[in-house]
């Protein structure tokens, strides 16, 4: 990886994991958003995304606001008005701007925003230096890197989104196409045995509150796809008129997919009988043995009724990924996009390429309380209508991942690297 | 019970569980309607509604359809054009009629389908009383009858919707009030201790599909409340700022509650600080020791969390249901109001009154396949985005009720007897 | 004209032409709903249209309140509820019933509001019978019935609207179709001299405040078809790419055309190469020669610039008008539909069959102020972003019309038997 | 004004009008935007309105295609991708393009955008300086400019509002307040006499097409106050409830108030009894004796009927205006905002400082042809739904206003700079 800015390395990084995790976070954000101009960080393409601009503060006064403040002896805050200004809700100004949508929002600049990040991160850095942390305070530097990882991705995959509507097709990272090699083999089928398991995580090292507690859950014998339905056997569904079977749908997911008029996965076209389509990369032709990306709940649910199988449970991924090194195509490999595995292991791309959807609703676990406070307003109150996903993307930093990580978004939504994996009763 | 309508009484009804629910379903559905103006039955005051017409005659045509036309010999087709209008979805007829809204078709007019009624009972009678009938046509009889129950209960609900509208408020069938009585006690907690259980339909008599396979499931110990939260504790709720307390709500209930701008249960008003609700027998006070109603799930979560406790999964409803009879204030007391229970068994009111908003999200059961063909679409399409509500209403047959029956509904709908009973952990 | 329902006569009704008015336009808009079935007159099919219990409530709401009540000695007010469900805006009952729509309202039912007619009606009677009355009431009486005509009209058009949404195509008043004759003549050109006119009402008799003063206009030479743009030219229109050629549409009128995805007129589909009509009488063929109906001002706008010629001006309409007798296909003829005109003059059907879109928006003639009082409110807030029409319809009663009678509607707006005739500078 | 770009002068620039126009109207365009950051220049915060970025390429779009592309001999088209992203109608890429919305273009960059400019203008210079040019292109050349002009005001207005969405209220041009200075006298009225006068445009000189054919028009005696409304005398009507009496408003303009909520002009709002307004220069107290500014025209109506006047007719403006020379606090005083007459003249302020709304509907005057091709497919399509206005604002160029000028915006509209005059019967 191209390191393109280089961050004031801390005397004590190397025995302070915190601190290098937080330094290496931070760098990489801005490694992110090198070379884009401006103009494609101040856009908001639809409601669910937020400008790369905004994703860049918001993380940026995440610290400011929950270590340095409170924590940080004589740290000057950067602007005050920036404590509405990129919170994720905006405190009332009155009528008017009750509900501002973050696009119209043009000013502190790009050029402000960077400053406000090099002050922050230069406070941080004196503060990591200068000696003996509260677990506390430990906890909320590693929450804020995790906060950060996700705003990652998000600024990522926001930007694909608002680059999409560009009839010039730009490529957030130029480069030639995957090969549309054809892909020679079925996947194999990896099983499982029954029984009762224990899921969730156990409260050693960092984990979102939605992950725990750990506890027991009686499981069926199943089997796993040896890897993610790929491109070309999405093609198959498509030309087997998957798109046009009410009875193979949802029926929620029939009407959104008829309102908003799905007939291949977002950013996919067809030119003479060629399917492309846009990604981080630009516009290039679909590489066919690469997992599938860019699909709903809804889709992914129709798929699987197409193929007669079912989307694996949340419990069934994590058993099976008991033993599944966190490796694979993620943010690192700055492919930032799904590619073919070379590899063939029993289960293959557990982790990267694509978030797999999972048929579990995202409800919490048993025993689940949220923790107290306005940092603890985390997650809990997502758990409704939504489904939960796992295993990461091409876009998910690896420090993010963890065997009993809870990804989760709305079965219409499709602007995430989402895919799946196939199962089925053991 | 007055019986409106004499059914023809057959001869081996004493003697054919099947006829005698057939002919007694189909009596009590025109008993719902005795006496209402046409008017009443043509409106429909929502799209999650239809009107009371279309219930008569969709209940009609099922029979026609799935028994008369392929199973009675020298059966006549009473109009061969109820084949679309009366289907669930209209057949396209053209860009104008592709999506025509119940609520606009006059005519035939309530006269002509209780003419079609008549016709299709005479044609089931003869068709009851002469001979053998096979499995598959018992079965079909059967889901006939369980299916016209679902529509009685809707019948009521839709309508009660319509005449909400009315700055009249007419009710449906007029009677005085409850009393406004103080409830004078807590509800008391019974225990359930944790364990391997066995839930869902056995195959033994009917049953939806969605209602099976058994299955084993994990349960921890638990508490239920021993009566459903009533009216008094709402307002409690109410008035200690349950609907301006964003942090009591899961994001999209609060979202969906500001949008609708809820402030108290469905049908509710204050009028000089005296809570009123219409209902079925009118405007009237609330009655304070009757089980609250009319709360979507997002309301009844909220309380969970004001309240400190949480809902019951409906494993655990299931568990604890298990030998308490079929009994209550259901669609046979013709209270047509939830109202309090008199009795003081350790749980009470688990039947009737007002169907119970579970924690669970209406998704299959482990090895869940939905049935072949048309008949058996029912319910598999709905798995997504809904929850399970379990216990039925006091506008809900008894004939219906099972304890594996599930009910499901979206988390913002309000429009059905819906209420709540708490859950805690053991 | 069959009567159907035989007013009580005046014995003095020869002598008084108001009383006469007022029992003959009372009658006929029961003649109107005579025989349909409650079914068809409680719905209400879009927010434009209201139900015909509305209608039949409405007008009679008038009489009682602007007339008996204040002025008839001992009238006994039928339901005070009634004040507020039929005025024409509904006065608020708190937030639930803030707005209502009028097709949810099922109660009173039709018999009820028939029932409310007969005691008005009969009290009118008495009103009428029982001496001197004075200018103020002499006026308020004409402008009631000159109402309730206007109502007569929307009732038809309201009610045919809704049976649209019916797939069985009832018809309001059976009968065969017209002759699918091709019309053997193109119109021809009445031409006018320019100069200073006199338009608009010169308060002599009734007429609606927006029809006066009457004053001067300065009019350049023009002509006239000399009869409505039919339904064959219409087709040639369609044919001619009519509905896909954006730079024939006003900006406006394309937007909506695209999002309304108009193709022909209201009401009209094609089978097997022959175009059809949903109309008072059924679904029937198109008439040919028969004036084209139920097209909006974008439309007749569009046709104008296909054929190079344009729509008349309102003075230019009135103007051409003056000598003609008000005749014609109008609602007394009982065809409710437009038909070939037989007659041969130099101007043909002004009166009848189609309201005939101008050119001139819905402004105030100069000097023109409002009325004070209630009644007075009645046109002049509606003078923006409409278009007037003139000479009335085939649902048009003739006693509601004159040479000034100004009607308006929204540019969009196809409900109405609205059509055009081609004007042209002279 | 300071120049801050200083463009290449012609040699012949002095004798040569049409040339200077083209260069001064081109560096003015630059001027407006000189200094401001790419995040201003690229968001769209309303479907009405563009980002700047857009505006500054559009213009430049329009002399590449219609002078440089078929006129200059050896021109390099800068990039042919921007023949339809600078269009102003995309042409459709496939479904996925067929309505993107601007402001989601992000590439081109400011940047690139202003190199295409200087591309274009160093072209035109070339153009402009080597010889002859025909009527044609000397008419299309002026057209340029002028919609060049306008553009540059709409790129004020657009972006004066996509700021408003800032809870930091950034100004365009920031500067103390205007002083808040309570107006000393009433308006005085001008009066005119009745009769047959000529508007309209006669051909000479440039002109857009909506503005001829010039005509005869009788016009009654009539009177025009000396001066706009002011925000004095619209605090008023504000505080006499002005935007709550229902029987003050058009039918739509209540409803539209009612659903936007509106209670004072766009951009005011009130802290502690003093009325603030947001502007080009920043958010500042609301200068008294300023004409009012940011009001629909449903505003200015109810105004009218408030005030017992009435709005002047457009041809009673023009009238009036006959003698007046085309001066006051238009763009070039770069004020940006409306502010006080010194002046004492029977009329003030015709021109600049805000546009006037007139009752006149924007249609055809009489004998209006549009021009053929795709130029002239300028004004035609928008004659319907719209009202005039007259006078040119405080952002419009001097050399953009003619007596004859016709400006139009729909009723419900705010973003410009639109205020009121009131006139009188004679």
């Amino acid at each position: 990886m191209t390191q393109r800015f280089h961050p004031p390395l801390l005397k004590s990084a190397a025995e302070d994991p915190v601190a290098r995790l937080v330094l290496e976070t931070r760098t990489r954000t801005l490694d992110l958003v090198y070379g884009l101009p401006p103009e494609d960080l101040v856009v908001q393409s639809m409601d669910d995304a937020s400008p790369g601009k905004w994703h860049l503060a918001h993380t940026t006064w995440f610290f400011e606001t929950f270590i340095l403040r409170p924590h940080a002896t004589n740290y000057r805050q950067f602007d005050p008005n920036y404590a509405y200004l990129f919170n994720s809700y905006y405190v009332q100004l009155g009528a008017r701007y009750a509900r501002p949508q973050r696009g119209l929002v043009t000013r502190p600049t790009l050029d402000t925003v960077l400053a406000y990040r090099k002050h922050v991160d230069e406070a941080l850095k004196q503060f990591l230096e200068c000696g003996h942390r509260t677990g506390e305070i430990q906890a909320l530097l590693e929450l804020g890197c995790h906060h950060e990882m996700q705003h990652q991705e998000l600024l990522l995959t926001d930007l694909l989104h608002a680059l999409s509507f560009n009839p010039l097709q730009p490529a957030f990272r130029p480069t030639g196409p995957l090969p549309v090699r054809d892909p020679d083999s079925e996947p194999s089928w990896q099983e499982f045995p029954g029984g009762i398991f224990e899921i969730g995580h156990d409260g050693q090292g960092f984990a979102f509150d939605c992950e725990g507690p750990r506890h027991e859950v009686l499981v069926r014998p199943f089997k796993l796809a040896s890897r993610p339905v790929n491109n070309h056997e999405w093609i198959e569904f498509i030309e087997a008129g998957g798109y046009r079977s009410p009875t193979l749908w949802l029926s929620d997911g029939w009407s959104t997919s008829q309102k908003e008029q799905w007939q291949a996965p977002l950013y996919w076209w067809q030119e003479d009988s060629i399917w492309w389509s846009f990604g981080m990369r630009g516009a290039q032709p679909v590489s066919l043995d690469a997992p599938v990306a860019h699909v709903s709940y809804y889709e992914a649910d129709a798929y699987t009724r197409w193929s007669g199988k079912r989307l694996p449970l949340e419990a069934e991924w994590e058993i099976a990924v008991t033993d599944i090194p966190i490796d694979g195509n993620l943010m690192e490999s700055e492919n930032f996009r799904p590619r073919q595995s070379a590899v063939s292991a029993p289960l293959n791309q557990m982790y990267g390429d694509v978030w797999e959807w999972t048929a579990s609703p995202f409800v919490p676990y048993p025993g689940y309380r949220p923790p107290e406070g306005a940092v603890g307003e985390y997650n809990g109150k997502f758990m409704c209508n939504q489904f939960v996903l796992r295993g990461g993307s091409c876009s998910t930093a690896t420090a993010q991942l963890r065997p009993t990580y809870r990804n989760f978004f709305y079965p219409h939504q499709r602007w995430q690297f989402s895919g799946l994996r196939l199962a089925d009763d053991g």
